[in-house]
């Protein structure tokens, strides 16, 4: 798997914290990369009325700040082939990464594979795609067991992508860090 | 509110966690903004002992540190009102933004309007305001629900700071990444 | 003692959340500072399956990434005295201080005392030596007392030692921001 191990300069990892802009970045990466339509793939599932909240906020914060050719696609759990169905030349934003791993562990799904069919087809675009994920390692060690685990496959999954994505940015209020 | 949307390049904000030495950074700047005096307005409420002991410990640390000319100023709700008072031409430091919102929680104060008065505020006057905020969103979501609420008006009112001001430090470890 | 204040040029602190690829890192630091034997200067105890888990993981992570030449040192407690042990000209890395913050306030050791020696030691060696730590400040406000109390030693400590440190990095998702 050659493919599996180069560098993809294509792809853009954006990093943040909690109400960091990180979504808002990442938004204006994938518009300034050309004309939409643009392929929105959102992981998030509402499991209860606070996260439903969130979903529209993002969503209505969206659509006020580009000028419309977003196209949601939502895709909390298979997101390589959600990515695979997209036209290849169509900038795209996955968000996010963390709410996705959320999901697979919530869900007993094989994260290995789940990672290894992202980056297959993130490996096929030619298009720009900007990934969002939580940085979530920063505070002090969780007291249970569930959160420790979580927070060591999140860190792991952006240690992955960081390394093979062409450009790293983390955000702090608003404002990125150019990593790499 | 023309005032309200330009950059405030005399402002600059100063992001860090927990003990990052952030408020001694903040306090360098102050000092190396001009001759004393300078404001130090003050937004903590000693609730415990605790904080108690960490506020005293804060001004412990300012008069050893500085040559003296430290103004302190009370502030924990009114902090546009307050900054207004001062003279304009004096350096101002305001220890911190966190804390502050903290209070206008606690307090069921309305947080829109005292960040539109903090604002203006600052647009008026013509000498260095520093601004001390705490990153608090690095961390694994909290459990409670109030803690989520707070971590996200932390993160926005960082954000709506960040995109004003002329200059954002975030700190680690006592020293600046300048992230504008 | 004008050594504990100066500029400790060989000595490079990498900091980063958990799971950030700070371990890793600093490792890459010290194979690079020159050929092996390299000393590695392990700090954690093994309370718990957990932690041995996490403690085996990290050697077979070492010793796949490294062509050999580590020599193992366990010192979770008398730091400084295991250093000083050492070869002055044997490039050095100690993983992690934040774990032997730990030990000391667990085993009611006098801190201040700890910091010293650990200084005293670093001043005294010619070969490189890294330091890894964690940052924990970033998070929520933790619920409990001793929680806030660690996070605050740890901050401190993570201050004096990059105000001392030749090298300061910040890694994110396996990347270094640097910091000095």
């Amino acid at each position: 798997m050659s493919t599996a191990d180069g560098l993809l300069s294509s792809v853009t990892l954006v990093l943040g914290g909690a109400r960091s802009g990180k979504s808002r970045h990442a938004e204006a990466l994938v518009r300034g990369a050309g004309p939409g339509p643009w392929a929105y793939v959102a992981t998030a599932q509402a499991f209860d009325d606070e996260m439903r909240e969130r979903i529209a906020r993002h969503r209505a914060d969206r659509e006020a700040t580009g000028p419309g050719g977003w196209r949601t696609v939502e895709a909390p759990l298979d997101l390589g082939a959600a990515i695979a169905a997209e036209p290849a030349a169509r900038p795209l934003l996955v968000d996010c990464l963390t709410l996705w791993l959320t999901n697979l562990m919530l869900g007993q799904r094989d994260i290995a594979a789940g990672i290894d069919a992202l980056e297959a087809a993130l490996a096929a675009r030619g298009a720009p795609s900007v990934l969002v994920a939580n940085e979530v390692g920063l505070g002090i060690v969780p007291d249970n067991a569930l959160a420790r685990a979580f927070r060591d496959e999140a860190g792991r999954l952006n240690q992955r992508l960081a390394a093979r994505a062409g450009r790293v940015h983390f955000i702090v209020a608003g404002l990125p860090i150019v990593v790499k």
